[in-house]
C-alpha cells in the first residue's frame, strides 16, 4: 500500500524540486575525471549516478559522495505547511542522496518563542535532518510588522545558507499563500508584476525554492495529520491586526462565497500567467530602451511615442530609476506624468520625481537627470 | 455658485467623452468647402466651430448644423448611474451642439417592467433628450441569466443605434462596476486580458463609450440626489442569486475590510494597466506569428522555443483559433498542452483540441489542423 494521497502529493512536489536542485548543482571541487564530463543539463544522468552512489555497498564512496551531495535546508516555523515540507524533504533526500537540514527562526515576538523554536528544531532532528539550527533574530519596524519580520527571517536564512553552504532553502508557501499574495498585490493596483505573487525559484542564485505553490494548505495539513506530525498554529495567522490574516479568514472566504470555490486556484494561475507576461514585457522594454536612444544616448520622444503604452511606460520607469529614483518610491502616477511629456505634450515644465530626479522635454529629447 | 462637486464631476466626465465623439465624428454628407478642410485630428478647432454654430444668432445656420450634429444616445436603466449619465449628457449636449437621445431596455424579467421602462423614457424626455425609446427585448438563456440579459440588451442598443444613426451610445458603468468586472475576470484565472475589465471605448466603430469608469457609484448617486432625480433600484442588483450582486454586497466589502478602502481604485487601475499590457503582448504575438513560420507557412518549433513563454502561448492560442477552435472553449490548459510539444518534447502524439482541431509535432514543425 502506498502512502496517503496527501503525503504522496507533497513528496512528489519536493522530489521534483530536488531534481531541479541536483540539476543546477555544481559541486564545490569536483576534479575527478568521471565528474569532469558532467554538464549542467545531464540531469537524469546525474540523478541516477547519485542514487547509485548512495547505495551502501561501498561505504567509502558513499561518504565521499555525501561530502559532495548538495545540502538542502527547509525553513520550518513548526506550522503545518513547513512541517509537511520538512517531512517530505527528509523522506526524499534519503532516496536522492541529498543532504537535508533545517532552520527554524525565532522571531522573538511572542512569549516562549525560544522554547518553541527549540521544540521545532528537536522535531526536525527527530525526522533525521542534519544539520538543524534554531536562529534568533531581532525584528525591526521598517515597513510594518509583517515586512519587518519577513526581512529579519530572510536575512537569517541567507546567513545560515551561506554559512552552511546550502544549495537550496525550501519554503513551505502553499497555493493558498500564493492566492493571498496575489490579492495583496492587487490591492496595490500597480500592475501585473505585483499580481505575479511568489516565484517558484527566487533569491541569490535561485536559492529559495517553493515546492508547494501548487499544493493547497488542506493537503499539507492532511499530510501532517496522517503522519502524526504535531503542528503549531501561529496565533499571528489568526490575528486580525495582520492584513494577511484578515485576508485569509475574512476576505478570501467572502470572495469564494461570491465567486465559487475555484478562486484560490484561479488566483494562483493568475500569478503564473502574470509573471510570464511581466517577464516578456520587461524583456521588450529592455530592448526598446536601447532602440529609442539617439547616437548620444538621449531618449528620442518620437521613438518613445511609437512604442505601445505598456512598453513605453516600462522604458520610462527604468530610465527614471537608472537616473537615481528609488524604485520603491516611484509610483504609476509618476510614470504617467512623465509619459504625458511624450503623449500629451503642451509645453509642460520639468517634472519632479522621487530621489531628486527630474524629467523634462527638450528639443524632441526626453531628459531625465538627478538634480 | 457652480454645480455640486458630484454634478461637476459627472458633467466633466461626459464633456470629455463628447469631445472625443465630436473629434471622431465624420458627418454623413459634408461637402461645403469650409468643412472639407477638417481632418480627424483638429478636434479643438471643430469643437470651437460647433460651439459657435450652436449660438442662436443665425437660426438657419444653427438648424443646418443640428442636422449634421452627431446623435449621442444614453443607455438608461433608470438606476442612479445611468440617470446621472443621462442628466449630464442632456446638460453637456446643449453646450456642444450634440444631439442627445436615450434608450431604455425592458428586459421583461420582472412584473411591471414595461411600465417601468415607460416611466424611465418619460424622465429622459423630460430632461430634454430626443429621440427617446423604450425597447422590449426577449432574454434567452445562453450563458446564464446575466450573460443572456446582457446579450439581449446590447443587441437592442446596437439595433437602435444603427436605426437612429447614433454616433455613440453612452453606458453608465462606474469604477465600482469596473472593480467587480476585474474580480469576475480574476475568478476565471485566464490571464491579464480577463483582468482588463471594460474598455472606455468598445463595440462596432467604437460606438460604446463609458464616461464613468473613473467615477465611483457614490458620486453618481449623489449627483442624482442633489439634482432631485428619482432613481430606481433594480432588485436584481441585490439578489444573491446573481454572482455580481454577491460580489458587490459581500465579496468586495469583505475585501475592502481586509485590504483597505483603496481596493476599488486599485482594481480599476489594474484593469487599465492589464489592458495596455495585454494589447502590447497581442501586438508582439501577431508579429511573432509571422516570424516563426518557414517559407511554406508552417510553424517552426525551434523558433517558437526561442520566444518568451508569454508570447509563445499567445502565438499558439491564435494558431489554434485560426485552425477552427472556438475561442470560448479554448482554455489555458489546452494551450499549455500544445506548448509542451515545444518545451517538453518527448515524442507525444497528436493533441485533441476543441472544434476538432489537433496539434502535433512533425519533423521540427508544429502542425495545427482541423480533422
Amino acid at each position: 500500500m502506498g502512502p496517503h494521497p496527501a503525503v504522496a502529493a507533497i513528496r512528489l512536489a519536493v522530489r521534483r524540486v530536488l531534481h531541479d536542485v541536483l540539476n543546477d548543482y555544481a559541486p564545490p571541487s569536483l576534479t575527478a575525471p568521471q565528474h569532469a564530463q558532467s554538464t549542467r543539463t545531464d540531469r537524469s544522468d546525474r540523478v541516477a549516478r547519485l542514487r547509485r552512489s548512495a547505495a551502501p555497498a561501498c561505504p567509502a564512496a558513499a561518504s565521499a559522495t555525501a561530502a559532495h551531495s548538495p545540502l538542502v535546508l527547509v525553513a520550518c516555523s513548526g506550522g503545518a505547511d513547513s512541517m509537511a515540507l520538512a517531512s517530505a524533504l527528509a523522506f526524499e533526500a534519503r532516496k536522492l542522496s541529498v543532504r537535508a537540514g533545517g532552520i527554524t527562526v525565532d522571531h522573538g515576538l511572542q512569549d516562549g518563542s525560544a522554547l518553541r523554536a527549540a521544540e521545532v528544531a528537536a522535531r526536525l532532528t527527530a525526522m533525521g535532518l542534519d544539520p538543524v539550527e534554531a536562529t534568533a533574530v531581532c525584528v525591526g519596524r521598517d515597513g510594518g510588522p509583517e515586512a519587518a519580520a519577513r526581512d529579519a527571517r530572510y536575512a537569517a536564512l541567507d546567513e545560515a545558507a551561506d554559512r552552511l553552504g546550502a544549495a537550496a532553502v525550501l519554503l513551505g508557501h502553499t497555493r493558498d499563500d500564493q492566492a493571498e499574495t496575489v490579492l495583496l498585490g492587487l490591492a496595490r493596483g500597480s500592475g501585473i508584476r505585483s499580481l505575479s505573487g511568489m516565484a517558484a525559484v527566487s533569491g541569490t542564485r535561485g536559492r529559495y525554492r517553493r515546492p508547494f505553490l501548487q499544493i493547497d494548505r488542506q493537503t499539507a495539513r492532511k499530510a501532517c495529520m496522517v503522519q502524526s506530525l504535531p503542528v503549531w498554529d501561529d496565533p499571528h495567522n489568526t490575528d486580525p491586526a495582520y492584513t494577511r490574516s484578515r485576508l485569509r479568514h475574512e476576505g478570501l472566504p467572502a470572495l469564494e462565497k461570491a465567486l465559487g470555490k475555484g478562486v484560490v486556484e484561479a488566483l494562483a494561475r493568475t500569478a503564473q500567467l502574470s509573471r510570464d507576461d511581466a517577464d516578456a514585457l520587461d524583456t521588450w522594454a529592455a530592448d526598446a530602451a536601447d532602440a529609442v536612444r539617439d547616437e548620444t544616448g538621449q531618449l528620442e520622444c518620437a521613438k518613445l511615442y511609437a512604442l505601445p503604452p505598456a512598453v513605453r511606460r516600462r522604458v520610462l520607469r527604468r530610465a527614471v530609476i537608472e537616473a537615481g529614483a528609488p524604485a520603491g518610491s516611484l509610483f504609476a502616477r509618476h510614470v504617467e506624468e512623465v509619459d504625458r511629456l511624450i503623449t500629451g505634450w503642451r509645453g509642460q515644465g520639468a517634472i519632479n520625481l522621487p530621489g531628486r530626479v527630474e524629467a523634462l522635454r527638450q528639443s524632441g529629447r526626453l531628459v531625465i537627470r538627478q538634480g
